[in-house]
């Protein structure tokens, strides 16, 4: 059982791992804050992503580890970066207003019924993606005609002209909307003490284009050999028209994207290869593959310049039965590069020793949200189940809008791997109020803590706390109790089948080690 | 020997530790890249402040380690923080400009030789902080009058009337500088498709202020107890009229923050322990305790409301003999969180159950730049020496513009900490043709670099490729010959001694442990 978005929102911020941006001031649309389970959460992500691209890389076709190297470069760049990357001209979505509402809408979001027959009054009425109803009312209000009579379609396919006939989703007038317009979805600054023409620049709306300006000091200084990668962990910015879904389109975000560079006749091979070692690695976090598709994109959503693309996508909350992006996967050919040539005038050729050749290189780009990554995380975590009392042992996936049956009580757990888990153990004193528990307990969370990310708690029966640690997601909870004073035993508790075992102290670490490193 | 700031620049560049932003386009003043050995090292230090600030936090006075949870908010947050914080209306550097010339100077860096005698013409001469020749030239030609017939002052110092008898620096009018004109350093941005007042927003000038907005959350959400600490790594950014020294004063930066929470009679007492404790952290990583004083700020640096501040200071070679900020550690009292009380109406009391009392806590705040760290460590570790050639394994330090003695030669090293290090261990086969070597090299190659990062280098003689690694700082590097496929031993060689000693495989990891786990 899914929580809704909402549920969800409401336990990240109950539980530390999210909160609204600027929350005291009223909050500010379509930005975040990770708190202290959040952060954790995130940078187990992030820390697993650079191991697993940067520090021990995926073995390639020819069975060794292929070469990736890391680089970190600035949100702000010289902003004819984004006009040879064709983010100036291009990264636009088309917006109209409603000058009797004062709303904006994306144009590409909205939707027109429109008359086609003599019956209805020659009224259109418009209406966002998702809500069709209040358009519907208005119909059955004004026009006392059937649905029957109209044709809906996409407001951007409508000729201009039609648009004096139209009702806004807002407006109580006819034609009260604006042609649409483009609106460019990075953010802009001033660099220098006056905001002219001459000092503008951006937020990168990507972090890729930092490796594109740095592609060649690369190859350069790093001895780098075809085909290799640069990767990339970082924030990234787009003044989003509708920033929504929680963290899954906000207006602030940080992305995961690595360019590998190869010898064009190369590209098919490294793109297949790509494609499928990023599904493996998100399921190797843990995320059911009966909740991730990879789907390819059909020829007409391509860019020009691109060849193949594919996205690894995930079946959020949102998009249930259906799925939402969370990686993707493209093939951008000598695009960027070329751009670049020829914008700074600087070469991009590679001189390739091995086969004496010079060419500039294809670039594949598996590229995902971090953020959106931890929303993954979190969806696929949160379980609700049903749990015996008292003695029985037995657990039952809780039903959705049921009340647990007699005997049984809900808990609400999230079932983490080790790995990405923000909290690994946590450490319980049986009774707070007994200085020979407090300080044996204080001992083990001090050895335990040194190598695995521990919580201490003290308060409360020890149901209570582990009801607590399961609703994180901590994997294991350890507690001292009278007999760990007399025998050196501590009782150790598994989070997902909530049994129980009792282990000898000088134990603990190797058999810790053992549950926690996969 | 210190390297000057351009020769470390420069080495940054050739060695992949940090290019300038957009150097295919010229760059951008202000802005710079970390390169795959740079962004290993920032992350190093990043994980290590991180690591021993929330993970395994110092021992508090009370022999228990002190409680400090991570956050990470938005860069950009309500404006309404700023207001709040006093950056809209106080963060401001004083400018002037030159109708002439066009430059903008920053009024407090600007110096002037004003007449003091009838024997020379009425007319001052401005000049830049460091650039004084300039001015001397021009009196020189101008006024062919002796240097003593003129004051040195501060511009600012200056009343505004005798502005129209100054020469600017750049300048060949007299009377060309405008009246000093506060800048405020905050970069501003817009959210949303248009550019009105309503929805300008400032991208942040330090990480601290998302920490008091999320104050109330923490407290609320975490369970947390009095004193506590809010720990946080991010990039800022300030526009700074005169970036320079190289990433000392960026325009974007990282910087790592924590605000320590506490009971306001505590608050002297947490304010030595942390001076302390932030010292000592920055000698743990290997900075020679010789070159980092601390510094207590005089009454008159202290803002209005901060009864103390403390600089951990570090002598740069563009500060040398003297020193320049690389922490400060301050007793904000408990200025922050009233605004916020004020501005946003939220109650920022916090109710302590041990004492029964009701307080606004005060905050000491150690902050330090994670960049500014990189650049002392960079400046730190790097070192030249004259190492004896074939057997002599005497090893000089380097002496300032002179050639090597007979029978030695110049090496230069980074001796970076083991925990610094971006690299730990580089692994050699013996000769690139003979598969046997290679592939026996690959395997402790494997088998090193899953845990401990490595490099892997099979070009040019053994000798060069120890040059190339004491150069980015790798403490030990790993040979495998044929001997080693004989009899399993390795040679495994010391970045500071250069010793040599041959070592089992089977004993290897063991021994590295050993070596780099301080």
């Amino acid at each position: 059982m899914q929580l809704s978005l909402d549920e969800l929102t409401g336990l990240c911020k109950r539980r530390g791992f999210i909160y609204q941006a600027s929350e005291i001031y009223g909050g500010l649309n379509g930005f975040w804050d990770y708190g202290p389970l959040g952060v954790e959460l995130k940078n187990n992500l992030r820390d697993a992503w650079w191991h697993d691209m940067v520090r021990c890389p995926p073995i390639g076709p020819d069975g060794n580890p292929v070469n990736i190297v890391g680089l970190d470069s600035s949100i702000i760049q010289n902003p004819k970066t984004w006009e040879a990357s064709g983010h100036v001209g291009g990264f636009n979505d088309p917006m109209v207003d409603c000058r009797e509402s004062k709303s904006r809408y994306r144009a590409d979001h909205l939707l027109v019924y429109k008359p086609n027959s003599d019956t209805v009054p020659p009224v259109s009425y418009a209406f966002m993606e998702g809500d069709e109803a209040s358009a519907l009312k208005k119909i059955k209000k004004e026009a006392k005609g059937s649905e029957a009579n109209y044709d809906k379609i996409y407001l951007v396919e409508l000729p201009l002209e039609d648009y004096a006939l139209i009702k806004g989703p807002d407006a109580t007038e006819t034609g009260t909307l604006t042609e649409p317009k483009d609106f460019n979805l990075m953010f802009e600054t001033y660099i220098g003490a006056t905001s002219g023409h001459d000092n503008k620049a951006y937020l990168r709306p990507e972090t890729a284009q930092g490796i594109f300006l740095n592609y060649k000091n690369v190859c350069d200084t790093m001895r780098v050999k075809m085909p290799f990668g640069i990767a990339q962990i970082g924030k990234s910015f787009r003044n989003e028209v509708t920033p929504r879904n929680f963290i899954f389109r906000s207006r602030e975000f940080e992305q995961m994207e690595m360019e590998w560079f190869c010898p064009p006749e190369e590209a098919k091979i490294w793109y297949d290869f790509w494609v499928e070692t990023r599904f493996n690695w998100w399921v190797s976090l843990g995320i059911d593959p009966d909740n991730l598709i990879k789907r390819e994109h059909d020829s007409d959503e391509l860019a020009h310049y691109s060849t193949a693309c594919a996205d690894v996508e995930y079946k959020y909350p949102f998009t249930a039965p259906n799925y939402g992006e969370l990686e993707g996967i493209a093939h951008r050919g000598c695009y960027d590069l070329s751009q670049h040539q020829e914008h700074a005038g600087t070469k991009m050729e590679f001189f390739d020793q091995e086969s004496n050749s010079k060419y500039i290189p294809h670039v594949i780009e598996p590229a995902s949200g971090l953020t959106r990554g931890v929303l993954v995380l979190l969806c696929e975590a949160y379980k609700e189940e049903w749990v015996g009392k008292g003695d029985n042992a037995e657990i039952l996936p809780a039903e959705a809008g049921q009340q647990a049956p007699e005997g049984f009580e809900k808990r609400g757990v999230m079932n983490f791997s080790p790995r990405m888990a923000p909290i690994k153990t946590a450490i319980f004193p049986l009774l707070k109020n007994r200085p020979e528990l407090v300080e044996k307990a204080r001992g083990i969370y001090n050895q335990v803590n040194r190598r695995y990310a521990s919580a201490w708690d003290v308060t409360g029966a020890i149901g209570r706390r582990y009801r607590r640690q399961d609703e994180v997601g901590t994997p294991y909870c350890i507690t001292i109790d009278f007999d760990s004073l007399e025998d050196g035993t501590v009782t150790l508790r598994d989070r997902d089948t909530m049994k129980q075992e009792r282990v000898h102290e000088s134990e603990l670490m190797a058999l810790l080690s053992e549950k926690l490193e996969e």
